[in-house]
């Protein structure tokens, strides 16, 4: 069965994965058996385009390079909109690439339940829908049968979900720690090489790393969320972001990360989630963590997770948090892992 | 289909899995709709019992513990060894876990070879057989329409290759680096606490870190079979132990290990698996790894792989790369990765 995706949401993510998808088709076909088609792409401001047999990539990204739009794309249906693109379009997987809320979920929710309940396959980095729903998507995909993966809401596509889901099945994990926000850890970095906060906090906006309102990273928000994740996914519990106990960076001072240091340490905003005696306790706060850790070494915008498990003790992964290509990577990696399901390859 | 397996080898890597397996029967079942009985066990020394209805393991792990074979289980069919055990028992999965020989890759080998030609999946933690025939075992799973898994050759129960293979699906790996000997990593670990060479070695010695022949770790030979399966497997490349350029740690010096520090270094033994201009080159060697490299701050015993990829940059996994239940659980890992492909779990 030929895989035929909908892209809904064309933004830095949609787009890398098309770009991806289409540079590496050859390539996927060989390795992985994977025979795909973008038959339907819907985003509410570059438009709409449905092609049963498939769409052009090169024409797409060419033009919406040329034209940030997909206006002129010479053939196809035009204009359905997200929920008709889900709903009517003959495509077997649905893409889920709409900017996040982590307030209310919308769009991504209501696209992904569309999208499941139409026994479609979902495969999305959108962190509200799953922070704030997964058991009942969880159960949706299990009530039609199809699958629906998320790789990319935590680290980009840095195995995180994967990893422990997967590849250390069998495994019980007690504890999640790692840092799980690039701005916050650039900050951090830079203030250790001499900054101020408002100087690093510039430099983070400048390289695009911070944004104009940089609340949601610097007060632990992003980090909550991601955390609320793990929790639910991994940990099986069913936490709001409320229940994230949660500190951000703002009050460190440049003195304190000076102290930290002459003591062999490093401030470092970790999040951390805890099984004890069947509570789980999740939270976001600075701390000084033993320069020896695996998680003190990890500078600037790179991410990590240390995993204690059972049977392994301490498994950390280290890796980007963020990213167009590094994003995409994560719904590839996602969209393989369906291919190898779905095909017994 | 219930999972019937038949474990090949009952030493403490075989063990170390019947105690996960019997352990976690029930969470396994919860958790991963896991549903398995270990109906045969052959060891050329401990014996060997094949019951078609599932043995009992509390039973099986009393016997062994208390007789240290299995002479006295008291029921089921006797004293099948490992070839019929493979052939004319009613089992779907053999579990590969004898001695590795990295010269003739037997028994191992043809135990493999005889499961995957009876159409049986193999799981293996055995690196002699991966090591000097993967392509051509490949191969013979994929004619038998049978699944050959091996995640306990490369680091134990760290996830390593089903990391690179499944979480990192999609992505272009140009090299690999790492700390894939634990017992080299410990001694220079050591050493950098003042210890030299020798008592270091000996305390290795001591901890059941290294043998009373300690030449296949210290000299790189360990680390070395590891790499030409990294680049068998991961690079799909076609080497042999002798196309790695290999150097050991014996001529590493007190000094040496200081002098590295001061300059913000450290001395590892690093195993490179690197492709560039579609030639693969394999090496083992001590190197000076900056203090900033992930690879620098893994100490002891641990274990610890770089992957460079195209769409995600570095990616680095540390943990375990020994041990019975971190190996045995690598063999769960593979065990349920087959239960998620066989039942679309």
């Amino acid at each position: 069965m030929k895989c035929k995706i909908g892209i809904i949401g064309l933004g830095n993510v949609g787009l890398g994965l098309v770009r991806i998808l289409h540079n590496k088709r050859k390539a996927l076909k060989g390795k992985y058996g994977f025979d795909f088609e973008i038959t339907a792409i819907s985003d509410p401001v570059k438009g709409s385009v449905y092609d049963e047999s498939g769409l052009d990539l090169a024409t797409v990204l060419d033009i919406i390079e040329k034209e940030g739009n997909l206006e002129n794309y010479p053939s196809g249906i035009r204009n359905l909109n997200s929920m008709r693109t889900i709903r009517e379009t003959n495509t077997n997987l649905i893409v889920e690439a709409t900017p996040t809320n982590t307030r209310t979920g919308e769009p991504g929710l209501t696209h992904i339940k569309t999208a499941l309940s139409n026994k479609k396959n979902v495969v999305t980095t959108n962190k509200g829908p799953i922070a704030l729903h997964y058991q009942e998507l969880k159960k949706l995909a299990d009530e039609n049968e199809v699958y629906l993966r998320f790789e990319g809401t935590v680290l980009s596509g840095t195995p995180a979900l994967n990893l422990v889901l997967e590849s250390l099945a069998g495994c019980d994990v007690s504890r999640i720690q790692g840092i799980v926000n690039g701005t916050t850890n650039f900050i951090l970095t830079k203030m250790e090489e001499g900054k101020s906060y408002e100087d690093a906090l510039a430099e983070a906006q400048k390289l695009g790393y911070a944004e104009t309102d940089p609340t949601a990273d610097v007060e632990g928000w992003d980090a909550a969320v991601k955390t609320v994740i793990m929790a639910d996914v991994v940990m099986g519990e069913n936490i709001n972001i409320q229940d994230v106990e949660r500190i951000g960076i703002t009050g460190i001072t440049l003195d304190d990360v000076k102290k930290a240091k002459e003591n062999n340490h490093r401030i470092k905003l970790i999040a951390e989630v805890e099984k004890k005696d069947d509570t789980v306790k999740a939270k976001v706060l600075p701390r000084e963590v033993p320069l020896t850790h695996p998680l003190a070494n990890v500078m600037g915008a790179i991410n990590a997770l240390t995993f204690t498990t059972d049977h392994l003790g301490d498994v950390t992964i280290i890796g980007p948090g963020a990213g167009r290509i590094e994003t995409g990577q994560a719904l590839l990696a996602d969209i393989l892992a369906l291919n190898r399901m779905l095909h017994k390859y």
